[in-house]
């Protein structure tokens, strides 16, 4: 049977759920998918059609093409974004959308199965000539997806775009098999794709070439650039890399293309290497919001402990990339942390990018910002990624159609099941699960309080096992089923009974705030706390209204707890209380400073 | 009479000295001019031989032309360090060197003045397309530089090269005049190119040039870029600019040039305003060492208070421009304050970009590395500004021949000269001044220790003043003449007095090493303290044979002041005691771990 989800791997430790088997309902969340539903699809395909990056694939000859070399990928986002609402939602609109959209696409695809709008056309560059800033290959992954995103919803056998993104595939086989070009693309995406395609059609050339790819990297593959072959993962060979380095989300991108490979052709060594430089990455060079890539050069990865807050790059495309490679390697291992950092990176990066009006997007996140930024204008695209506040479109307008993408899939992240006919609850998350024989309704208003109340509405006779992910942020969590109440500490709290509809199990998390310190090898907030509750970071906001100063001389006093009160929270500073905000809600006051990390009036030692 | 030197101003409150007429002595700038002399200018100019830059010149059709669009630039400042270390020592073999430059330079401009190999010819792009970025007055700046040094330095009234600048300047002042193209460009330098050939030549129609391009700055005068126009200095006038912000370098030389209009054309508001600007940008925006530039992302500013030691870019040209602009401002106002930088920019920024060889540079002078950096190719020329060590040349390789040009005009910034006949003493280093009809004779190791003996030799009869700049980094020192002994503690310490030669002046400097801690602001580098001794900025360098990984949990104990032992400092840390070595010696015995900013095990609150 067909899983409708994004990444649905042929073995692992968890078995994914389709979105419809899964359904959000209101709360943080659940709003957030209804105003992608509502407001952000539309959004961008209208700055889309607007700046002409749909309208290039009208154009057959490549001459009067709008926009930078990379836009058909965005578009392809858009596409899949929309397959993923459609399953969701039934919307008619957007099947009709989705296959004028694709017919479009197949118009522009050449004979032999090329798909590009800026190269390989009269009057513009040939084909796979620049590699190393093309993008032709990144965008013909992003195609695959899309195409995947449109076989697993339902696409008909003759439906266009599904047709056009097999022959874009089968050309990609040829022209870089063994007998073609040995080169890989300066911008990965394609592996993740193409391995995608495999799951989706069962042909094994994918799979081969997308093998082929990961092991042609750090050979070298590409030609040095003044940023270094590590902007492009192309230093040293994937199984040799310590951890993710260079361009955040090409790595990322890459990473999840490892995973992928690793699972399909039973590559256990390349998985564990994958993890161990996961594992790394995590401790050494993330933010505490999950945001990857602490540099604007190259847009990467530092060195470890190389966590500068003013100047985090932490794109959200990363987060969003930095998501599904959690989610791949949580459904190969089984391993909470996994799912802890896409708590984290939901929480205060995905939810951060987006403005509360569905209109305008962070392209970075900094954790901290120093001078009020400038507001972006309205009605034309950003020409900088660092737009100051959230702003409607940008030049390079990857985060949007990203963020669409992953909040139409979103309830294919809550649950998995695993063989045995168990099921795992990874998110907390209001709504109904169902997975295969079992039925769950989920009641909470998590994060803003910590009870989450499972209702098990129908499942098999006999035992079956419920496990419910236990945060690393936490100390620990209540469980409840019935009279009987015990604490788990880590990893998924298992219990395993013969339910019966009815019967119900209450989890209560200690979201009360709480002080945060960094290691002692993080320069960049030497001396500083922060404060977080449950899964949400908070910071300091100074709008511009008032001084700007403040924050910039700001000492805080970490010997009492946080206080929590009407959806802020309180530290004592020597002029008296901080009010500190949720993360994701910065900037949404207008121009203002900002800071995660605070500094303490008599800072810890190590 | 002619003043052979960079930057002669027509007023202000200090006169500069002739090259000439100030020698110094062997000692810690005595021998890096002598390096600099025997091979560095050689080093420069056979990898500009070898790379083509050199040869560009003679290609006249264009075709075939090798390296980035702004090598011309690298050649004239090399020829500029040429007629610097000629005049300085007399050297033939520089004069007929020179000679032979300046006549492929001048073979290579157009009939109607215009000079550049990378445009303008058949084949090539057309002239002033792309004054964001084809550097096209850039290089005209620095040859006018060059033609300057050439006319200061002695060069026959028909000598080819100052003949071409002049050609190459009128040029330039129809094709950008009231009546020609109202743009600027990206990078200045033009600027205090064209006031220095006024100053040279009197024509006053050079300094008018150089005042529309100051105005015209801002307004704006270029296009947008991602970097922002900020980049270029172009977001605002430069009367409206709070503090230097953009690219270092541009911002600097900038701001070198609107001095030097404002001092011919008597504008004080205009001074004011740039020294204003320096205030803030020292205060807030600049490293310990010196350093200028904090961010890699467009070689930049930050803002304020934004200064990561570890990703510091301070590059070298910023340092060298930083120097020459504190000059101008020095001899605009005899502040001290500019002296002060300059000694500070001198010993570890400028020092710190040469190998003790003098054949590799640092390009960028970062405060922390935390990863040992890669040896680079002793045999191709870098193809990134991070070099990691110091590497021999650089596909963008600005830095060696600034570093030369600076180092052949050093005994410039020694000392000076007031309209009444004082003379001030700004720099401290042994030798021979000779300012009208005084000489004098000073003895020092300064800065291994900190007594400078300044001897009369001549004079004229009756009382005049001799001043000796209090350095800011101390708390004042001791002056002895004959039997009296006084301390003075800030700004210029003065004696007025009848000098008869072989009267001597003692001045003692407190060099002992000593804590310094940051402002509370610079997050950074809250809770760490740095250790300066005289004008010597320390670190703390772990060789990559020992571990790597020590300086990362490195915290130092500085309830005890540090102490003193053959070359080095020492303080204590909870392992022992830490050897520190003066920054400008790092990564000179390969790969290495460093910090200047040092953890402290009990932190001083602000």
């Amino acid at each position: 049977m067909t899983v409708v989800a994004p990444a649905v791997p042929g073995r692992g430790a968890l078995r994914p759920l389709s979105l419809g088997d899964v359904r959000i309902g209101p709360g943080f969340w659940g709003s957030r998918q209804q105003l992608n539903g509502e407001v952000i699809i539309d959004h961008c395909r209208s700055w889309m059609e607007r700046l002409g990056w749909i309208g290039n694939f009208r154009v057959a000859s490549g001459a009067g093409r709008r926009g930078r070399e990379f836009t058909d990928a965005d578009v392809y986002k858009l596409v899949e974004a929309m397959c993923w609402e459609s399953a969701r939602t039934g919307r008619d609109d957007l099947g009709a959308a989705i296959a004028s959209l694709g017919t479009l696409i197949a118009g522009a695809q050449e004979p032999d199965g090329y798909l590009n709008t800026r190269f390989g056309h009269q009057g513009l560059d040939a084909r796979y000539r620049d590699l190393e800033w093309g993008h032709e290959l990144y965008c013909a992954g992003h195609l695959l997806q899309a195409g995947v995103a449109r076989l697993r919803t339902g696409a008909p056998p003759d439906d266009p775009l599904a047709a056009t993104v097999v022959r874009a595939a089968d050309h990609v086989c040829v022209a870089f098999g063994d007998g073609g070009n040995h080169g890989v693309d300066g911008h990965p995406v394609i592996e993740t794709g193409l391995v995608e395609l495999y799951r989706a059609t069962g042909s094994e050339r994918y799979l081969e070439q997308a093998r082929r790819f990961v092991e042609r990297r750090g050979r070298p593959a590409l030609a040095d650039i003044p940023f270094g072959r590590a902007y492009f993962q192309d230093d040293v060979p994937v199984r040799s890399a310590p951890a993710f380095r260079g361009h955040a989300v090409r790595a990322l991108y890459l990473a999840a293309g490892v995973v992928d490979v690793a699972i399909e052709t039973g590559d256990r060594e390349l998985l564990e290497i994958v993890a161990d430089q996961w594992q790394r990455t995590v401790a050494h060079r993330t933010y505490l919001t999950g945001g990857m890539g602490s540099r604007h050069e190259g847009e990467s990865f530092g060195d470890d402990h190389e966590l500068p807050p003013d100047r985090a790059y932490a794109e959200t495309c990363a987060g969003v990339a930095s998501v599904q490679l959690a989610w791949r390697l949580l459904l190969a291992t089984g391993e909470s942390r996994y799912a802890d950092l896409i708590e984290r990176t939901l929480h205060n990066v995905v939810a951060t990018a987006v403005a509360p009006d569905g209109r305008a997007f962070f392209y970075t996140n900094p954790l901290q910002v120093r001078v009020p930024p400038s507001v972006p204008d309205p009605t034309e695209p950003s020409p900088r990624a660092a737009a100051g506040l959230r702003a409607p479109w940008y030049d390079v307008s990857c985060c949007p159609p990203n963020v669409a993408r992953l909040l139409a899939s979103l309830s294919a992240y809550v649950a998995t099941t695993t063989s045995d006919g168990g099921v795992q609850l990874h998110q907390f998350m209001p709504g109904r699960v169902q997975a295969g024989p079992v039925v769950l309704e989920v009641s909470t208003d998590y994060p803003v309080s910590g009870r989450v109340v499972v209702r098990v509405d129908a499942g098999p006779a006999g035992p079956w096992r419920l496990d419910v992910r236990v945060p690393g942020w936490s100390d620990g969590l209540r469980l409840t089923v019935g009279e009987e109440t015990w604490e788990a500490t880590r990893g998924y709290a298992s219990v395993e009974r013969a339910w019966r509809p009815g019967d119900g199990l209450v989890v209560d998390l200690p979201v009360r705030p709480r002080w945060t310190y960094p290691s002692p090898q993080v320069d960049a907030v030497r001396g500083c706390a922060a404060v977080e509750r449950g899964p949400i970071v908070y910071c300091a906001e100074s709008p511009a209204a008032e001084s700007t100063e403040d924050l910039s001389l700001l000492s805080v006093d970490d010997s009492a707890e946080p206080t929590d009160r009407a959806g802020s929270v309180y530290v004592d500073s020597r002029s008296g209380g901080v009010e500190l905000i949720p993360y994701h809600r910065w900037g949404n006051r207008g121009p203002a400073t900002m800071r995660v990390w605070l500094p303490l009036a008599t800072a810890r030692r190590p």
